[in-house]
């Protein structure tokens, strides 16, 4: 049976899971493929701590070049977007197949590097940098191929997923949450990329490419992130039966493609409505397969090293028959025409305000609504607050967004009203 | 860009949407992929009646043997084991590589087929034959390929999870809403091999097999469908947090597989207690990847279109690359070990008897299933009917099969049980 040569750069989480896989389930993989992939080496700075995979002392290395040389297939899991963009630059002009999980560096320079590889004819796999073990890459640009594709919703963050199901379950606010998971390891100490949105956003710009043939980076993505989502927000939402979830939207209307990721509701009854926890899952809506939904952990070292090494078997299956890039890491097409800005955008809204208790207030904010051709869905009033100031809660029909925005700077203004007002965008999946 | 004539015979439902597929997304193809597939005949007896998608008259044709002869790629939509089998071997034999959606075909004739292939070098892809537009075959031989499978479960019958959702959201009994699923075509005049569970068996083998590495057919299913199900099943199971499903039940535990398909109680909020309606969802548990769950439309024109698109540009683009058969449609394997009978699987067991209101008759019951080593988890028993019988519900712990089968033969010949005693498997997924 054939064997090829694979080398993991970067001995982290990750890489200790790719690692176990290659040394527990190469028989599997042998026996399903035809083909043997052998860890030939990992490279790290360090190579002492024990990463719990009994890895043969002689794999180890610190020297990465000299490993990449002897390879067939390099699997970059350093992470970052300088030492590892180097390195792949390298191993591509040196001809060998890429692996990497690296969502940031594909987002930020995917063009560049992908214009390296076909230069050199060699090739780029990055399964794992979507979703974890979700083979939603394959699924897009193989399984998925023949469809146009209207939408496509993504929960693609565990971290914030988990926050927001905790505070859903224990009634509790966002920042009491945050520390517990940081301190659980569900949330990194600097949060940031998870619960701003920007890891999300990486993915997002990764699926939207492979989506609309235009490799757009996170320039064109609106993000926001889920610290503005409070406890309030996801009772009111409940009560309308929705859920509030960190969303990746990625849409094609009037021949233009919309492209953000925020806390959004969602219907609780509705599949996406139903990944809880540090699940992800991304639902894809073709014009002939119709609804598709693709779930699974979006992290983890197991999770991921399942899509790095199915990856792995791709390249050496391309390898052994000779077919690599038989499809390619990027193929850019005519189908994308433009961006919708995130003013111009129809959905459906979420606003939340505090008023005064006082008669006509309802009426005042109405008008301006309406007066701005939004149309209100359902309006919601619960009993007065002890300070006499109730929160109102008010779901739109479709509306575009600049003028939902122009109403809530507008309402806002109103004396009656003694708060910011907070809106959510809605999609009813 | 390269083109490769593709053959479509059978021009019934899924082959016009094929053809509709292959003539209004090519371009989309072609983009995405670098080649592409031309569709160079349709084959059937009929070539009159309208399918409602506009083919070039020129591309019809009565003569099948004649269009296999002239393309690269066959797609056989003939259905039935007689015909298509004759049609796929003869153009395997002719090198041709074929696209088939043919379940049952493959379920009873897949390792003869495969035989040809290889003998040929030429290659079958079937991912229509498993889920409709879902790509659950690529996902189990390519996306967790790196994974061993422990378990995978399968809702994979629309007509099956159409009727059972009717039943619970209108409380109504079988017969009715199969009687009203015919009338509105969703289910067919002969409606046996989906109710009675043969068509999800047939899948059942299909996946078992790409799971285990050994073909396994129908023969070791067990397979019972869902016309046991009543109406009060559905309200027992619901009212402890349960809804009954069809369900494919694939397992390797103790070094042993199971395959069966049956009415199964799956928890309501787990997400594939939430797949309603027509929809399919398979969910797949791998050593590495953890749970995962791929959900979309299992059946009708667009969505099967759509997977055999799929296979089609798979197929052109080994074609292209001189790689056919880098993923061959089946590979035996030496993991597989033994299939477990029946009577020896462990499950959890939803009972339902109806015994006379009178008291000790708990007890008594009570005490022949812990007599055979089950154990209760739960019982429930209303209040009493009109006519003095009284429904009682048991839920045990795991148990096995074989004792529970003997507890309830028993209990079925005590004198204040007035009925048969139903039970259903539970899986607490």
């Amino acid at each position: 049976m054939k064997e090829f040569k694979v080398g993991i750069v970067g001995f982290g989480t990750v890489g200790a899971g790719v690692a176990a896989n290659l040394l527990n389930n190469q028989e599997v993989i042998a026996r399903r493929t035809g083909i043997k992939p052998v860890l030939a080496g990992i490279a790290d700075l360090d190579i002492v701590r024990d990463r719990g995979v009994k890895v043969p002392p002689e794999l180890l290395t610190t020297d990465a070049a000299a490993l990449i040389a002897k390879v067939d297939v390099v699997v970059e899991l350093v992470g970052g977007t300088t030492f590892a963009r180097k390195l792949i630059r390298s191993a591509l002009e040196q001809g060998k197949t890429v692996v990497t999980a690296n969502k940031a560096l594909l987002a930020e320079y995917g063009e560049e590097l992908f214009a390296v590889a076909e230069k050199s004819g060699a090739d780029i796999h990055y399964e794992a940098s979507v979703a974890g073990g979700i083979p939603i890459i394959k699924a897009l640009r193989e399984g998925l191929v023949a469809n146009r594709i209207n939408r496509i919703y993504g929960i693609m963050n565990g971290t914030c997923n988990y926050i927001l199901t905790r505070m859903e379950r224990e009634g509790a606010d966002f920042e009491p949450i945050l520390k517990d998971a940081q301190k659980l390891g569900y949330a990194e100490a600097n949060p940031s990329l998870d619960i701003d949105g920007f890891d999300t956003a990486h993915k997002t710009a990764i699926l939207a490419s492979l989506a609309y043939g235009e490799w757009f980076g996170l320039k064109p993505i609106h993000i926001e992130g889920i610290s503005q989502v409070e406890q309030s927000d996801i009772q009111f939402a409940s009560e309308l039966g929705y859920r509030i979830k960190l969303l990746a939207v990625i849409k094609q209307e009037n021949g233009a493609v919309q492209v953000r990721v925020h806390p959004t509701l969602v219907p609780k009854n509705s599949m996406i409505g139903s990944i809880m926890d540090v699940f992800n899952g991304v639902m894809v809506d073709g014009d002939f397969v119709g609804q598709t939904l693709f779930y699974g952990r979006g992290a983890g070292r197991s999770a991921t090293a399942s899509a790095v090494a199915a990856d792995i078997v791709d390249a050496c299956l391309d390898l052994n028959c000779g077919s690599v890039r038989r499809v390619p890491a990027f193929r850019r097409g005519p189908q994308f025409t433009k961006l919708t800005p995130i003013e111009e955008i129809e959905s459906r809204y979420y606003l939340r305000l505090e008023v005064l208790d006082r008669p006509g207030v309802v009426g005042r904010i109405a008008s301006v609504i309406g007066a701005h051709d939004i149309s209100i869905a359902s309006f919601m009033q619960h009993e007065s607050r002890t300070n006499g100031k109730v929160p109102v809660v008010i779901l739109t029909h479709l509306a575009c967004e600049g003028k939902v925005r122009q109403a809530l700077a507008e309402i806002s203004q109103l004396d009656v009203v003694t708060g910011p007002v907070k809106f959510f965008r809605i999609e009813d999946i």
